[in-house]
């Protein structure tokens, strides 16, 4: 059928074309089908959905996924894709081919598949898992869809937290330590999706983080390392329309999980990876045996994709460093740059760091390339390669001034910090947005407290915002604290 | 946060809530998140979309299923539905208890939950199955949620066909006879979703069939039964939903296939139902074994929802009449209740019709009731109560006038009709829209033929939708004929 095309502007995110009811019936097409636009000797495919209004008879609503389309254009039915034969094999437990699970990477990538059926790819690898060899043959097509990077230098580190814990903020310490002892390290980090910040949140209070490809190797080359956006290299990029699907859920399939790290690190030309996988109450993974499974997993598959791997597990009950938010994160880093606490965020930053050094056949002297001194000149340097001051200093980054502080109802001890409740509060103080909100925790667990001591503040840059985070404390408990005996014995 | 609402006419399947990138990040919200809108003090809760230009800053767009929230409104986020977590649980295969299928039901048919989440309830029934006790708390919570009928007759007949079967219109045959016995039958039936007809298509060839409830009993009161479409009468409605996320993923869960079904029986007010599940290659049921043990699930749940229930296994290899489009099957069913072929037609209503008077304690007379002309006079009294012409001949329906023939390029037998390539074909001539489009087929499987017979006929409206269609058949066998010996030898 003929139709006049226009852009509308709905759903950036999926390639959209709005039919309007009467032309889909005609057509004998369904919200979710896929149609195919012939348009200037180029075909693209789109999803469809049925409008009333929005778009009048003979017309046709196109989103800017689809590339400029625009004017008359020839629509037909298009095929299913393949890979939904695929997706419910995977549903029935079969295992797949490696030229199936090419065909489920390759069809997101091209976004061929609605949202319906990308979240049963999810569903599937989730019920059902993924073996080593279909996570490794995911691994390497989704590595392989995207752009892929090489270094002049034979080896080159790189770190990756699975994440699930507030103010686990290790990479902008063990970036410069690992770069002061000569081993390149281009790093590339994630915003926060769900999280009150990401790494690359945090390192924007202190520099830029988004540059071209060309750039990036500028830097690298004068400080042996950075710390940039992963987004502005388009590095695994079906990764990101999997995670989409995946957050509505909660769910994030073990074999899934794998792929999408190596992939990332496999396209970015690393040769020796760290990853580091905290587990525990309130974390991704729940126990110890789970976690030494996953490091296993991921050294198997890390394997047959040619890197030098190491797992580090560690707890993840609580957060790390004491504040959350992109500032107050910022503030703890450049602490224990200069030598000082978060003791938790020292001890952690160089445990991976050493590593990671000893991984790549270096002496593991962390501590040392910390006191010295020369893991801040580092930090300075790259910061400065990346356009920002490397003279800043901790007084020069201030929390929201909207300021509301919790104090202990009992005398006792710090039974528990929740992660969960502690990313919701600083989410809702306007992290990672309002970059100075977030929250100071004054107690960690196992930390005693008197009655009336402070046990965290909440920052925000706007009243409203904190009234909406303080509601939430309010009714909630994030710092738990209980007396000797509370502690040991809950009565239910 | 505050915002200005205005309508904007696009997805009216989803409650969708479309705000701007800038508004999205600030109230820390996704695409496929939750929010919760307050105006006029009440609350409606919307799927979110983010635009950069078709919504501006300030601004909310908002779909017509939230109702018509116009003017200043409140914004905030909305806490996650609860039948997420229950979807998650289904999905590790932990049985559902009976209050958790019940929130999950009662969450769809609220539109809480977005195209993923919805899916993958879907996938969790279909990969870890569904157990009695959450079947049965399935069909009746699915039955609760929506409009419930209850009639004057104490015993009140039904039947359902599972479907996957081109030209299967047993019903205008089956109910006819069953009302001319006396027994109650105000059946409903759906239109084509995915199919080139459905009962609702085939009967609106004869007479109206949206109607409003207080019509139906009229209708019913005065002929003893009804043939009208069941998006009339909002029974089971969540059903639709479920339906319309199982389409692209061609998947339908053995449990809710006996929800949905019984779920609309129970809500109808019927008492004793026929359920007619087709089987063999190209069917929905694979095998006999597969079909003999969904029947008795149907029978165990039926008997739980306090339904007399029996259940006709049949053959579903190919089409049953001989004509696929409304019109045709129309000229089918009048053919039969007229005395004559489609002979298979014939044999599997009169079956279906004598399974379904025995249940209901009345005596088995469905050849007599059809040979005496009473069922032809029942079905005519039927279409004028349903405002259609009483004295319709076959005559009348006059099949579109755009055909291709396709004949044999061989002597020897029919060995398959293909149940998907036929709904294909008759499809792309415009079936079920163009309603005097279609397939009808001059043979059927075990038929003898000469070269040069013909095998099968394309009607279509407008040339274009015929050349669509031949040029489906030109690349494919929807009718295949054998030699004796390639019948029974296929190299491969």
């Amino acid at each position: 059928m003929e139709f006049v095309a226009r852009e509308i502007d709905i759903g950036s995110r999926n390639p959209m074309v709005i039919l309007n009811g009467e032309d889909a019936e005609e057509l004998g097409v369904n919200p979710l089908d896929r149609v195919q636009i012939r348009h200037d000797d180029r075909t693209v495919i789109g999803i469809v959905e049925v409008t009333e209004e929005l778009v009048p008879v003979g017309s046709l609503g196109v989103t800017r996924r689809l590339g400029h389309v625009q004017g008359y254009v020839d629509v037909t039915v298009a095929p299913r894709p393949t890979a939904v034969h695929y997706i419910r094999k995977k549903l029935e437990d079969v295992e797949l081919e490696r030229d199936e699970i090419a065909s489920i990477v390759r069809e997101i990538h091209e976004n061929r598949l609605n949202d319906v059926e990308l979240g049963a790819y999810v569903c599937g690898a989730y019920t059902n898992g993924l073996s080593m060899a279909e996570t490794t043959a995911l691994a390497e097509s989704m590595a392989e869809v995207g752009e892929t990077l090489d270094w002049q230098a034979a080896v080159v580190g790189d770190k990756h937290s699975i994440g699930g814990v507030p103010g686990n903020r290790v990479t902008p310490v063990v970036v410069p330590i690992v770069a002061a002892a000569d081993v390149t390290i281009p790093k590339t980090s994630s915003r926060a999706v769900t999280s009150p910040a990401g790494t690359a949140d945090t390192m924007e209070v202190f520099c830029e983080v988004e540059f071209e490809l060309a750039e990036i190797r500028e830097i690298v080359e004068k400080t042996g390392g950075c710390m940039v956006w992963g987004g502005s290299v388009s590095l695994s990029p079906v990764d990101d329309k999997i995670i989409r699907v995946e957050n509505p859920l909660s769910i994030d399939p073990p074999g899934q999980i794998i792929a999408s790290v190596l992939s990332k690190k496999k396209a970015a030309g690393s040769t020796h990876v760290v990853i580091d996988l905290p587990y525990g109450e309130g974390a991704k993974i729940d126990d110890l045996s789970a976690a030494r499974e996953l490091a296993e997993d991921f050294k198997r598959v890390g394997d047959h994709l040619g890197l030098e791997l190491a797992c580090t597990i560690t707890r993840g009950t609580q957060p790390i460093g004491r504040g959350i938010g992109p500032v107050l994160e910022a503030r703890d880093v450049l602490a224990v740059l200069d030598g000082a606490d978060p003791r938790e965020l020292r001890l952690k930053s160089v445990r991976i760091a050493n590593v990671l050094l000893e991984l790549c056949g270096v002496e593991p002297t962390a501590a040392e390339i910390l006191d010295s001194g020369r893991a801040l000149a580092k930090f300075r340097e790259i910061v400065a390669a990346q356009r920002g001051d490397p003279d800043v200093e901790r007084a020069d980054l201030v929390p929201g001034g909207e300021i509301h502080t919790v104090t202990a109802d009992r005398e006792g001890v710090v039974v528990q910090v929740d992660n969960g409740l502690v990313s919701d509060v600083a989410r809702r103080a306007g992290a990672p947005r309002d970059r100075r909100a977030g929250i100071y925790l004054h107690r960690q667990v196992g930390e005693a407290v008197a009655r009336v001591d402070d046990l965290f503040t909440i920052h925000a840059e706007k009243a409203s915002k904190l009234a909406d985070a303080t509601a939430l404390v309010e009714r909630t408990e994030p710092v738990r604290v209980r007396t000797g005996e509370e502690a040991l014995v809950e009565r239910v």
